[in-house]
């Protein structure tokens, strides 16, 4: 428990509803398939409409993106392929759509927006009215934020979260976008589950052998600061994060107060989501993996979490990608569940008794 | 060779085009995303381009799955969960709309087409005009097909793409609906690939011990009838598959003739993949692997045609829904190299010099 008293409370996370899962599990067996048979999308159908505590599932009628954007003083020595520059940059192609989240969002029948929250550049007001600040302090040598903005960064997320969910988003997407951010996300995850810096950092946009090197270095020293508030969630996010990751965590641990399902993007979401976590724990329950990243770290978030991703196909982007990605199978999944014919609908017959192959079984059987 | 002067014989498989496959690894570059950043779906996307012949690809119009319908004389001999009159109800089903291929096409984007080309049942007129003969030979003990009409099936999967592909389809799906096919299948995959019955044997629909042990002796005894016949595809499919199976090797061979990018599904269509891939050598370049089946059978396939799953979900269903599952995933990769802003497009900066970190690179230099 954190010893700060001004340390922010999230609500008890509520459980899916146990009768709709039940009913889902049911239902399953009544559609024209063999039992099983759709293997994981029957299970995500079964997953979703727990979370909507409705059976049949309801096709999501607003999946919403969220990328908050942010950039990070560790860019300045040296670990990414990249400059901070890019940030801004890529925040203008999000508007202008012209960006991966934005296609694969299309793609999947989502919308995107966009929150600076601490990119080192000026935004457009559309983007930047939250904005807690620029940058954040290096953290191998120096906490990331003061207390005061780790506080308003995690209630950005929370309100972020409940504005989304208040205009009717019924599935939510965390994104990232922020040079820099794969090393602070490498930090939380190491000091999450316990791993040692070599075994968390990953090349993030494609850095070469000799900033490979210089990231480790910083995990190390980032980890060593990042251990005295292990215990704190909203210390750790002061000391080895930065607002954006700070405001990621608030809006995960929120949407699953507010009983919303979200698909988990990758690595950098993901160090989010084990803070997230730890302000609210059972919020997992509400949350998917869309994929397994090609970063190591996000092996580890899969782990401890003990999430399943839904794809695994070697992305490592970010913005919401890889949740974007896997959306349409979750999408399929509701689908299956809810608008394939029963046996007994189509006339289909059930299987043979086991030990008496001979005509059709009942379907009332099934 | 066959030594059958009769056989059917399949043009010369073109190759992919080569100058669009470099452009699009070119383009890939240039869009605003590190570089390799979205693993396979870049390299998707890439594959795509070299079908269709340009770069960026094209969306596809119209996607279209066919699937083929028969039943099988060993499912008589209690090989299956399923009775046989079940392959004429989905084939109802599949014409109301009501089967997992229906719902999982409508969420693609995706038509869908059904042949009997073998039910033992009497089917709509619309379905059966292409129909070789009720169900097929007991393949444990006699031939499926006569030469006649192993013949007569390849040439309906074959006419079948000619008039999807004649009528617009810029992207092909095969899917298989019998009760009792996955034991031929296992036959033709163990036959092609040297593998022992007891490792290629699937549950299928979700048979039990018994039914398992029967099923197994059964390809071992259908195994030695096709061993006779292995240099020699369409004596393979006279003997040991039967005239849905052999149509869809038509049907996959002939999609790759005519230059038509295909995505493969299961245990089923992959093994009259394996028969079409002897038919028309090289055919697989006009492939993509939906998924990895949960039976057996499907990672035999995969690696006997090196082909790579795209999603791995633990599907049995068939019916062209493992296809059909991966198929937004194919669409997403299609639309991000079409899509996607450039950095020069979008005035984003490239990586810095790698031991120079400091402004950003010129786009240019991408």
């Amino acid at each position: 428990m954190s010893t700060d008293p001004t340390a922010i409370r999230f609500p008890e996370v509520p459980a899916p509803d146990e009768q709709a899962r039940r009913q889902a599990v049911v239902r399953q067996e009544l559609l024209t398939k063999p039992a099983g048979s759709l293997g994981r999308l029957e299970e995500i159908g079964v997953w979703v409409a727990a979370r909507q505590g409705t059976c049949p599932p309801r096709p999501f009628d607003r999946a919403r993106v969220v990328v908050f954007a942010g950039d990070h003083g560790i860019a300045q020595h040296g670990v990414s392929a990249y400059p901070s520059e890019v940030t801004g940059q890529m925040v203008r192609n999000f508007l202008d759509g012209g960006a991966a989240v934005n296609v694969l969002a299309a793609n999947a029948g989502a919308t995107v927006r966009v929150v600076d929250v601490a990119v080192d550049a000026d935004t457009p007001a559309a983007v930047s009215a939250r904005k807690i600040r620029r940058s954040s302090g290096s953290i191998d040598r120096e906490d990331a934020l003061t207390a005061e903005q780790a506080r308003a960064a995690l209630n950005v997320g929370r309100a972020v979260a409940d504005e989304e969910i208040d205009s009717g988003a019924d599935l939510l997407i965390a994104g990232d976008m922020g040079i820099g951010n794969t090393t602070p996300a490498a930090v939380l995850i190491a000091a999450l589950t316990g791993t040692e810096p070599v075994a968390v950092v990953g090349r993030g946009t494609g850095i070469d052998d000799r900033a490979w090197m210089r990231k480790t270095a910083a995990i190390r020293d980032a980890l060593r600061r990042a251990r005295k508030v292990l215990d704190d969630p909203v210390a750790l996010l002061r000391t080895s994060a930065g607002a954006d990751i700070a405001a990621l965590s608030g809006f995960l641990a929120q949407a699953a107060v507010r009983r919303t399902p979200v698909i988990l993007d990758g690595v950098v979401v993901g160090a989010a989501a084990l803070v997230a976590e730890e302000l609210a724990p059972g919020a997992r329950q509400w949350w998917l993996a869309g994929h397994r990243s090609a970063e190591p770290g996000g092996r580890l978030v899969l782990d401890h979490l003990d999430l399943q991703p839904i794809v695994d196909l070697q992305l490592r982007l970010g913005e919401g990608s890889g949740a974007l990605t896997a959306l349409p199978l979750v999408t399929a999944a509701v689908r299956v569940l809810g608008e394939m014919a029963t046996f007994a609908e189509a006339g289909v017959g059930g299987p043979t008794e086991s030990e008496a192959i001979g005509p059709a079984a009942e379907s009332s059987e099934l």
